[in-house]
C-alpha cells in the first residue's frame, strides 16, 4: 500500500521495505476500529516483541514537547528508562481501559505480579477525538484492548483506523500514520528506524506539504492549534534511554516542518523504544554487557527521526477517509483535497 | 485526636488548630476503606475547595523523586502548574477506577467538557498495597471513588483507613497521616501549609523516629526499601507553579530523617497545590493581577514542609492499627511497639 | 535596514516597527566585533532593561532543546525564573570572560554583592565559531565584554558581527539575526516578542528558505550538523517562567522549518524573558500582586515565537558578509548565493 | 587520620580503606588553599582517572537538588551523560578561573580541540564563601586552579582546606569533607562509592548530629539556611547516567538526616561519575559492549549514597579548624564544639 508520495528531493534517507513501524524486526501493531453512528474511536496496540515484555523489559525514553496531554506510565519510563508493557494508543477518555486492560493482560501472562513480585507500569497514550466522536459516551471498552493486543501483526492499516479512527489533522480525517528510515552509521553499519503516529493536530491554514503552504488566505491572528499528537518510535539500534530520549526530542522539528507551532492545547508527546537487548526482570547478577550506541552516530538517528516522523504524519493524512462525525462534524479526506489542488 | 506525640525541641514551628491538611481553609478530604477477608485497600479524595474545580482551577506543583510508580496526570500538572480535578488517592492497581470516576464526575458537572470545551486531567496517585491486600482482585471500583468524592469534609480519620488501609510503613501498618505548620513570614504575615502522605514506604530496621534508631541490629547489607509515599500538600499562600515545585523538592529531606533512602521500588512522588487563587476555565482577559509570594520567604516555606511531612507520616504510623491481611501477612500497629519500646 | 524579504504567505503576523529584539520597549543591545587575521570573534551583550537589573530582577525561563553546549547560569534561572544579569553571548572559550565581566559589573552597581547580600548569576550563552576563528587563542576579553555592555542601545546591527563574527549557518557566514512579532490574544490585547539569534547551525544541503529546498543533491546518509543556536527570546507580555520556558520549548519547530534536525553537536538552547514586571532584589512583603498572562492565549505566543525565531535566522544570515578565517576556511555570504539562485 | 567518630548503630555499611572519595581505584584529588588576612578560599580538584580525560571520557550524571547555584557544565553533562574534564570545586567568583584553567589544560593535553575536533565541556562548581572571604576580591586564579590539576593523588586533606577554607557548614568552619561505602549487591559482587562534599550549608540551630539535636534552644520561625552544598560521588560500578542521575537525587535525604531542609539560598547539587568503562572521543564502531549495572541492586547504591554523602559531611566538619575571616567573622571548629559538650 504505497503511502504519500513525496516530492522530490525533500528526503533522502531510504526507508525499510514497509516503510512502517514494523521494518524494525519484532514489532508488531493490531487495531480496533469503530465507525458507528456518533462513535468514532479506537485502539492501536504496539508490541515490542513477541515474547513476555513484563519479564524482558526494552529500553526506552520519553520527551514531553508539550505536556496538555493525559499518557500513563511516563513517570516509570523516565525514571527506570524501560517499558514493560505493549504500548496502547486510544482517545483520552480511554485510558483508564487502556491501563486495566494491559494490567489484566500482565497478569495473566505473570499470575505473580502484585503477589510476589512488584505491580507493573502500563503505557497508554491518547489524542482527544471528540469533535468527531462522542467521546463523553466512553466507547472504548477494556475489551477493545485486549482484542487490540490480541490482534498484532507485522502488518497494520494506516487513516482513520485504530486510535485515529475519530482524530483529525491540519483540519483533515486521520489518524494513524507510520513509515520508517535507515539509520546509516559512520562505520557502514545500518539499523532501522520505525515511527508511528496518532495524529491529532494543526490547523488547516498552517499546514506545508514538503515546504508548500497548502492555503495562501490566512488570518492574521493564527489559529487555534489544538488537538495533540502522539510518535511512537521503534528501533533496533542499542540505544539507551537518554538516547531515545534526545531521539524524541527531535520530534518537534517534524512538526515544525508541516507548519505546526505545537499549540497550546496539543499533547505532543515522544516515546522511544530499542529492541536491541531485553532487560530480564529477575535478573540477579550485578553486572552484564550490554550493546552501546556510539554517540558519535547520533547525527545519523536524528536524521531518521526527523524524516521518518515527518512521513508518518503524511502518509496518515494520506490513507485516510472522510469521515462524518457527531453533531454533524465532517472531516474530509486529506488526499482527494491534496489530488484536486495540483 | 491527638497525634504522635513527638519529642522535645526536635519541631519548632506551631502546627494548625488541627494539625492535618484541612488546617487550609477550604480543603477537604474523603474516605472510603474496605477490610474485608484478603482486601484491605480503599480511596481518599482530596478537594482543594469547595467549587467546580473544573472551572476554577487551582496552581499546583510536583516533584517525583523516584518515579518507581503509576500516578495519573502529573504531566500536564507540570506543563500548566495547575490541577483542575480533586486528587484521589488509591492503590495501584485502582489508578484506572480512580481516573474513570473523576472524568464522569468532572461531565457530570461540566457536561460540555470532550464536547464543547477541551477534556479533563484527572489527578490520580497511588501506592502497592499488595502485602496485605489481593490487589490482584482489584477490588477498588469507581463507586468506591465516587463515595470518597461525596463524603469530603473537613475531619477525616488516619491511620490504616482510605488508600492508607493496606499500606505499610516502616515495617508497621498504615497509612493516611496528615500534619501542618504555620508559614511564618520575614514581615509577620502567616499562612497554613497542610500535608496529607500515602505512606507505604521503609523497612523497619531503617526507622528513626525523632532522631532516635529504632532498631539497634542491623544486617550489613542493607534492607529492601520498597513500597511507595505520596505526600499532598496544601497552602493558602499564593505560591505559583515553580514554587510549588521547589516545596515539593524537600519532601526528600522529611524521608531522609525518618531514615529512609528513597528506596529503588519506592514510587516517591510530592504534589502541592495553593488555594490562594483560582483560574478560570474560561477566562478571555489576556492579563489578570494574581497574588505572587516573595522568593526571599521560602524558606519558611521549605521548614514547614519538612515538618509537616514528617509529621503526617508519624501520625499515620501513629493512628494506625494492626492489620491482618492475605496470604497471613500481619502488619502490627506502630504504637503498640512504641509504646512498649519505651 | 531591510532583512530578508520573506515569501508570499509564509508568515502572517505582523512584525514591531524595527522588526528586532529592541521592539519590546526598553531593551537593548551592544555588541563589540573583531575581524583580524586568525580572529573573527565578538560579544552580543542584552539588557533587559536600562536599570539596575541585579535590584530589578526579570523574570524569565530556559528550553535547552540539545545541551550539547557550554552556558553558565542556567541552572538558577531554571529554579528561581529570574535572571539579574543582562545576557551575554560570545564564542564558547570565552565565557569565562564573560562570567567576569558580568560578576564585576554587577559588583560595581551593587558594592554589597557577596559581601552584605548574595552573590550573583551571571548568564553567558555562546556558540563554537572555531571553523572560521582560532578559538584556542581565547581573542575575547573582560574588556571587550564591558565595552559591549556599554554600548547597548535600541538599534544594533546583524549578519557578521558582534558574537556572531565567526559563526556559520547552514555553511554560509553569520551570525547576529534578529526578528519581532505581535502577539495577539483573544480580547484584542497585542504585545510584542522579539528574537535575538546567535546562530551557527546547519549544513548546507539541509537549508530550505520559506519552504524551498536550497541544495537538490544531497547525500544519501546525511549531514554533520555541528554547531549550536542559541535563542534569546524578550517580551513585555506578562509571562511568568513557566510560559517562558512554554514559549522556550517552540524554538524546535522554528529549526525544523529550516531543514535542521538539532544535530548530535549543536547546543540548541532558547532563552526567554518578560518586561512586564521586575523583581526587587531586596523584597520585604510577603505577597504582592503581579500580572498574569491569561493560559488561553498562549497560541498567540507561540505563533509569535515560531516566526520569529525562523525570521530571526533568515536575517542573520541576509546580513552577513562574506568571512575569510582561519587556515583558509571561507564562509560565503548567503544573499549572494540566493540572489544569484533566482 | 580518623574522622567524626561516629554513633553505634548509626551506621551500618562498611566504608572502603580510606574512607575517601580515593578508595575508588585511580580517583584522585589535588588542592590548594588560602589563607591570608581576608581571603579565606582555594580549589578543588578531582581526576576521575589518570589519562586523557578528553580522549577517555566517564560516565556521569547529575541532581539539581535546589539551583540556587552558578555551577558550569552541567547542561551538556545532562545531555551526554559523561564529563570530559576533571571536576573543579571552589568559590562561586572563581568559576571563570575554574573554566578557563580547565580549557587551556584540555587544550594542552589535545592540541586539536576546537581546531580539528570539538571544543571540551570544563565542569566547576562552587559555594560562596563570602561570610569569611572577601569573595569580591576574586583570589583565586587560574594559576591556582592548574596547580590542583597537577597535586592530584590518592590522599587529601580534608576540612578548612581547598575550595573549603573559607566555607561554613551549620555555623561551624569547613569544609572539604568524605566518605566511602561499600554498594554490596545480591549476588555478592562488591563496589565502593566514594563521596566527596565542598560543604557550606545549614544554620547551628537546625543541626542534629547522628539523629541528636544539637542546640535546643531554637527560634520559632527558623532560620536562614544559606549557603550551599556540592556533593561529587565517584564509584567503579558500571552505572550509567540514568542510574547516576538516580543515586544523585538521593543526597537530599543526607541533608535531611543532618537537620537541612535545603534552604532557598542553598545551591545543592550533586554529580556522580563511574570509572567502570571509558568512552573513546574518537570512537568509530557503531557500537561497543559496556557494562550495565543490574537495576534490581540498585537500593545497595542507595545505601551507600546516604550513608557516605552524612559520613562526608561529618567528616568535613570534624576536621576544620576555626577559621577568623574578613570583617571579624569568626567560624569555630565544630570538634572543639562537640567535644566540650560531651
Amino acid at each position: 500500500m504505497p503511502g504519500f508520495p513525496g516530492k522530490e528531493g525533500w528526503w533522502r534517507l531510504p526507508s525499510g521495505a514497509k516503510n512502517t513501524l514494523c521494518d524494525v524486526p519484532g514489532v508488531t501493531v493490531g487495531q480496533v476500529t469503530c465507525h458507528e453512528g456518533e462513535i468514532h474511536s479506537g485502539v492501536t496496540a504496539i508490541c515490542p516483541h513477541g515474547g513476555n515484555i513484563y519479564r524482558d523489559k526494552v529500553r526506552a525514553g520519553v520527551a514531553v514537547l508539550n505536556g496538555f496531554g493525559k499518557s500513563a506510565g511516563l513517570v516509570q519510563l523516565a525514571e527506570l528508562g524501560q517499558i514493560e508493557t505493549p504500548i496502547i494508543l486510544t482517545n483520552t477518555f480511554a485510558v483508564s481501559a487502556g491501563i486495566e486492560a494491559l494490567i489484566r493482560q500482565a497478569i495473566s501472562e505473570n499470575p505473580d505480579i502484585g503477589r510476589e513480585t512488584a505491580t507493573v507500569n502500563p503505557v497508554v497514550m491518547e489524542c482527544n477525538d471528540g469533535w468527531l466522536n462522542d467521546i463523553q459516551q466512553m466507547p472504548v471498552t477494556t475489551d477493545m484492548v485486549k482484542m487490540a493486543l490480541h490482534n498484532t501483526a507485522g502488518d497494520f492499516e494506516q487513516g482513520t483506523v485504530g486510535a485515529g479512527a475519530g482524530m483529525k489533522t491540519f483540519g483533515f480525517a486521520g489518524g494513524i500514520g507510520s513509515a520508517s528510515r535507515q539509520i546509516i552509521c559512520g562505520d557502514g553499519t545500518t539499523f532501522t528506524l520505525g515511527c508511528l503516529v496518532l495524529s491529532n493536530f494543526g490547523v488547516r491554514e498552517d499546514l506545508r506539504v514538503c515546504g508548500e503552504q497548502f492555503e495562501l488566505n490566512r488570518t492574521e491572528s493564527g489559529g487555534e492549534d489544538k488537538g495533540s499528537i502522539i510518535l511512537v518510535f521503534a528501533t533496533d539500534a542499542p540505544l539507551d534511554s537518554r538516547q531515545l530520549g534526545r531521539l524524541c526530542r527531535r520530534s518537534g522539528a517534524a512538526l515544525g516542518r508541516l507548519g505546526s507551532v505545537l499549540g497550546n492545547q496539543s499533547g505532543d508527546i515522544a516515546l522511544a523504544f530499542s529492541t536491541a537487548a531485553t532487560l530480564d526482570h529477575d535478573e540477579k547478577s550485578a553486572v552484564k554487557q550490554l550493546p552501546a550506541f556510539n554517540e558519535n552516530d547520533m547525527n545519523a538517528v536524528f536524521y531518521a527521526t526527523v524524516e521518518s516522523a515527518e512521513n508518518a504524519i503524511l502518509n496518515g493524512l494520506w490513507h485516510s477517509s472522510t469521515v462524518l462525525g457527531r453533531n454533524g462534524h465532517k472531516a474530509p479526506a486529506f488526499r482527494e483535497v491534496y489530488e484536486r489542488r495540483l
